[in-house]
């Protein structure tokens, strides 16, 4: 398998907001050929360092893919220095400036003249053309080794890459495939998880299976490898069954779609309508689902009942049922969902009221403390979850719980 | 000034989807204090790759930090890496190995066999302990180096940092401190800004100005250097005055407060309301606005009227200015605005209505197309904005326009 390294170069992306992202869209193309990505460098505009990292990356791997620093100022050093590491010149292309002045009339202007700089490339490399700037990239080889240097903005990086880099990797990279597929999860906890599936993925060593967890879901990822990419596929799709069969309906996605696409598919499918009456998340729910574009064929309303005398006006929940129970209750959360599916008329409503702190948490219900409420055609119901997390988690944990619920409901209908 | 590297050492950070992140914290952390970082490396659970890693970044720069690989499994290499690094044992601390007893014991465990390996520690280094974790952290110093190695999660490795090394660095990094500003600013143009402030800020070599666009609003990022973090504050702030003053009401924060938080502040001084009524952009606003604890204070209500049926029913919109103005509209965004402060009976309203696309576009309102409304106790009025992006970020700069609406106009009403 070949292995490749990315040098990320610009002082910008050593600033506390700013890092390198063109190396995640860079490893997923890579790894696509069976090419594996073994480092990343983030250098500043700084020769010494940048040279220095070149050279050890051109020793240890096959392939060496840099971004950034190939603009017209004195801070862009990247030419300069790919040419030093692989002890090559660089040479000037009359045929270059051509095209930058070209460009630079193109737009109006004439081209200033520190632009110059940008017409020079190291000695036999392949100049890689970029419709979307003025930097050039460049494609040199050297004992067996590939140097590819890149742009920054990944709007030029991009394309230059999939249209001259990828094909010429490709070549050599030779019959590996390497293809991912993840599992997502919802409403199991890890270890039950784990305590399900280890008997089946420990039985395969291909694909290999790695389970993540983020928020409030489970990822479990899969990694094949194979001569082709419909073999790895397959070998994914096998794996993928076998676990999906074990889990049922805590399974909300194998293909990549979203919790809040998902619903939205169902509900489409279904030719059925949604409303949303959200209390603590603040319009979080409704934000997710109208994310997704065409959402407005099933989603027609949705109210934020902040206050009690809001969850009163907008939803009929009774005042004496919030001074009863709490405005955090199961009852209230019921009454929200009912409330909303009556009014907007739709099919289905979910609600969500809870504590997401960090104040507002009492001994029977702490922080995190959230009910969930469903509203169908055959019944209206809730649950109770205690969600860890600061306030901006447990409003997320929340939103995900009360649309995997509408999804259980969904699909226990049929 | 000292020079720092920062290594983040695991496998899934070579992956598509995840990256090192703690670095950006470890930054901002290093540079107030004037240590500056030179490289950072992301490198996986690869001994030789580190190890070489690892030695450069010693020979190069004065500090070096390590994230993650101190877990208990085959795959966590750090310890004897970094040891052998350094050309030093590993030590093995009986007393360690009874605090990993005694926090498994806790939790109702016995320790597992394998997280043994955790007690072992670079000889002669400080051991740095870990409250929120099994992995205790280690820094060492040798040849006029410190090597500080932490956990991977941030929960875990930024106490450690904030409490342990950072007082340690404090001390070696003499009396040069760095410290950043930034003057947030919305509702102007780039070419406009400039053409404003350049006069200001090319007055000043210190602090350095960086104008940096993002999504809707501009940030002017200031980086002063001076003896004393008091200095260095002391020159951001006498330039900070003199950009706001020429900027005026367009400077919505120069302290980090977000657009909702100032929102937020704004209505609480005055102890005044506002309810939401949103259609394109489906609860980002109220999402916004909530996300900021205490908001029950000021924020009542939204609602999220996707249908035209609901923005009659739940505002009052009638459906023939609807018919005859078509949904997005002036006239729509200001009735839905109206609407929802009357019937919330709040100080203030926002409204939302535009399209996000990416259908729904027409020749006179294209994708992008997005009015905000305001209702308040002196006037109604709205604005149209035509707004560039995909669907999400065309949904993030309306909720960003209604907010900075709504923030002049409480600040115009004084």
């Amino acid at each position: 398998m070949q292995t490749a390294e990315i040098v990320a170069i610009g002082s910008e992306l050593l600033t506390p907001t700013k890092t390198d992202t063109n190396s995640l869209w860079l490893t997923e193309l890579l790894n696509e050929i069976g090419i594996e990505v073994k480092l990343k460098t983030i250098v500043g505009d700084d020769e010494m360092r940048l040279e220095e990292t070149l050279r050890d990356a051109l020793d240890r791997s096959d392939i060496v893919i840099t971004t950034g620093g190939l603009g017209p100022t004195e801070d862009d050093i990247t030419r300069r220095v790919t040419a030093r590491a692989l002890e090559l010149k660089l040479e000037f292309r009359e045929d270059l400036l051509e095209d930058l002045r070209e460009r630079f009339r193109s737009f109006g202007y004439e081209m200033p003249e520190k632009n110059r700089q940008q017409a020079f490339v190291i000695e036999g490399a392949e100049v890689l053309p970029n419709p979307n700037g003025s930097a050039a990239g460049m494609m040199a080889e050297k004992g067996g080794k590939i140097l590819a240097v890149l742009p920054g903005p990944p709007r030029e990086s991009r394309p230059m890459f999939v249209n001259h880099v990828l094909p010429r990797l490709r070549e050599s990279a030779g019959t590996i495939s390497v293809r991912r597929r993840s599992i997502m999860v919802s409403g199991l906890g890890e270890s039950k998880l784990d305590e399900l599936i280890a008997p089946i993925y420990t039985q395969y060593s291909n694909p290999v299976t790695a389970t993540l967890f983020s928020r409030t879901e489970v990822e479990v990822q899969l990694t094949a490898t194979a001569p082709t990419s419909e073999k790895a596929d397959a070998l994914n799709a096998e794996l993928t069954e076998q676990i999906s069969e074990k889990l049922g309906i805590a399974v909300f996605s194998t293909n990549g779609e979203t919790m809040e696409e998902v619903v939205g598919r169902l509900l489409k499918e279904r030719g059925e309508t949604l409303a949303t009456a959200e209390s603590c998340t603040g319009g979080l729910v409704g934000e997710r689902i109208t994310e997704i574009p065409g959402a407005s064929e099933y989603f027609l309303e949705g109210v934020i009942t902040y206050s009690n005398e809001a969850k009163t006006r907008l939803l009929g929940v009774p005042a004496d049922l919030i001074s009863a129970n709490g405005a955090v209750s199961a009852q209230v959360a019921e009454a929200m969902a009912r409330g909303a599916r009556e009014r907007a008329e739709t099919d289905y409503a979910v609600s969500i009221t809870g504590i997401a702190g960090p104040e507002g948490g009492t001994g029977e219900k702490p922080v995190g403390t959230v009910f969930v409420g469903y509203a169908g055609p055959d019944e209206t119901m809730s649950m109770r979850f205690n969600l860890p997390g600061d306030r901006h988690l447990i409003r997320w944990r929340a939103s995900q719980a009360a649309l995997d619920l509408l999804r259980r409901q969904i699909l226990k209908r049929g």
